[in-house]
């Protein structure tokens, strides 16, 4: 069990110290009674994916019930399309129903769209509830379910709508991946590189030298993954919990691409993990044609992500340029309609890089690549 | 004109200071330009109440316009069922589809609907946009445009969805007062009375002595009322901004009642200041059943709502004893399911009052007094 902690400065109100803990390992969903009891309530809400309401958020109610802590349970539908405000609505209902005050705490249990949902919807009831999050998924435990954003989708794009919503906490419990269908889990590896690529270039070649045993699920070597990965993302919100700074944006590598991807392909179709690995290699292609990087660099990116069993090309139905720019200009990262890219300068390290030239971004959108190879 | 400040501490955020301005005074709608300008975008949404779009929207527009900066109005029906999710997710659409972005700046002109929710949509939009409040109303001008509080109703309680979201600045315009009809402005002087009830009860001497001319609308006399509000309401709000030292509950006064009023009556039935002149002179009762103050307490404060023109008792059609404690009991500022109220101790004093026995408060709920008399 490894318990990282995420820095945080006041914010003017009583609680001067916001800082919380994202606790890492096999079993801590047992810890999240006991975490939640010591915040001072005696009454909370599971909100759960449905897929595993009766496994792991069964688990969550029964660590808090020992505690003799009351937590009826909400069931949100898998997927992408429960981030919709449609979904956010029933949920405010539901908690107006139980009545829900200032004193429960919220208990989000599942993927990034339940976390996502959950924080977004307990963020705006009664004017924010104390949230905790228990990521069941990898891409939730190692990106989404630390650094309090939240969000729900707009037909018009990805996280439209959403706040900055800190949780109490994060109990990231390796066991529960192991229910995690294989296309996901590979998918979630995808914000794993992601973190090597932008901070942490030793941590790349560890991926490098152990792709087998994570693509194979391997518990010591996911456990490493997800503790390593988590404690950058920690460090990362530390300094930049606003995105004001400009740190927090190198967490968005590939992630321009890929919100242009899914919102093409339809929420759901292509895995939020599968298009930020389609992001980074295209990110690494326009870095290479803007001459910031030496094409070794995308070659080694492609050869880990296909090692990871990862895409790096968009599948045909998403090739429209048009369409894919259209919806780049609207990505919230955009300002004042210009491109602005994360894009690296070499393993372990990105900048964000204004006003990109439309035609090297059309270039790299156009490229229909050789599938990975075998 | 005078301007008040409303201090807040910063947030963690590269802005360490986020106290603003309420500017008060004939004509100042003039002033938003510069003042958005200033703050540095060239890009703005004017969201606005339907019914002054083309009048105090418009002015607010050609400000903007005669600095550069672009600002499409966006218009928001009338009245109370504005305040509603789907509202909201209009808006949001209508953001997305405009392509607005983190540099753009909404500007709410309307009452306290529409300042409510464009907060609240401002807040929530790629995760908060910079929002400017031009209040239109008398009750917007003294309180809800001032101190961040954003919200939209539910079918079971009013605000119970909302976000804490500063503005930049209030832009307090008398002259936009000239357009209410009677029965909205009258409604307006519950909030000014409120004030003098909880902190200041020279202010409240002075309402007594300028009963008169102020529900006669004296536009001496008005400027005077709101300027006095709006000092004591950012003076509150700077000393409790996020509602956790019980500062901030005071503003409350009458509210709880208010709000199961309101909710009850169906919004929009019942005027908000109708139903906080009811909702005091409920509390006023009950803290007098409670022996906290003297009869003569309740009857000064009727007096002075009286003589303003506005209501103590409820309509016939809102008394049901059993619904309105039902509502109370899911009020957002209530904990553990306990009735609160904000009590006063004499004129220029309230305190939050825990655990207020509930065979008192269906006293003073059951009361069927004479109407006002004339």
């Amino acid at each position: 069990m490894a318990t990282i902690r995420v820095h945080l400065e006041g914010d003017g109100a009583a609680a001067a110290d916001r800082s919380y803990d994202v606790v890492c390992g096999r079993g801590v969903v047992a810890e999240v009674g006991p975490a939640v009891a010591a915040g001072g309530t005696r009454r909370a809400v599971v909100v759960a994916d449905e897929s595993i309401a009766r496994t792991h958020a069964r688990r969550v109610q029964e660590s808090l019930g020992a505690l003799g802590i009351d937590a009826p349970l909400l069931t949100v539908p898998s997927g992408e399309t429960s981030k919709s405000a449609a979904a956010a609505e029933r949920l405010w209902n539901e908690f107006a129903g139980m009545a829900v005050d200032r004193r429960t705490h919220v208990v989000a249990v599942g993927g990034g769209v339940v976390g996502d949902l959950a924080g977004f919807v307990a963020s705006t009831f009664a004017r924010g509830l104390p949230v905790w999050h228990v990521p069941t998924t990898l891409v939730a435990q190692v990106d989404s379910a630390i650094g309090g954003k939240t969000g729900i989708n707009l037909s018009g794009g990805k996280n439209l709508v959403g706040t900055f919503w800190q949780p109490r906490g994060v109990f990231a419990d390796i066991d529960t991946l192991d229910t995690l269908p294989g296309r996901e889990f590979i998918s979630g590896l995808a914000e794993v590189v992601k973190y090597g690529m932008i901070v942490d270039s030793a941590f790349f070649s560890w991926l490098e030298a152990h792709a087998g045993p994570l693509a194979g699920r391997d518990p010591t070597a996911v456990g490493t993954a997800v503790e390593r990965s988590a404690a950058t993302k920690a460090e990362v919100v530390s300094r930049d919990e606003f995105e004001t700074s400009g740190q927090r944006a190198a967490l968005n590598y590939g992630h321009t691409f890929a919100h242009a991807y899914e919102t093409l392909a339809g929420y759901g179709t292509l895995l939020h993990g599968e298009a930020v690995a389609i992001g980074m290699a295209r990110a690494a292609r326009l870095a290479s044609l803007c001459g910031r990087i030496p094409p070794d660099v995308v070659e080694r990116q492609d050869a880990l992500l296909h090692a990871l069993g990862l895409p790096t090309a968009a599948p045909q139905a998403v090739r429209d340029v048009d369409a894919l720019l259209a919806v780049m200009a609207r990505d919230k990262k955009s300002v004042g309609g210009r491109l602005r890219f994360v894009l690296p300068s070499r393993i372990g390290q990105v900048d964000l890089v204004d006003d990109v030239p439309e035609q090297l971004v059309r270039q790299v959108l156009a490229t229909a690549e050789a599938p990975p190879k075998e």
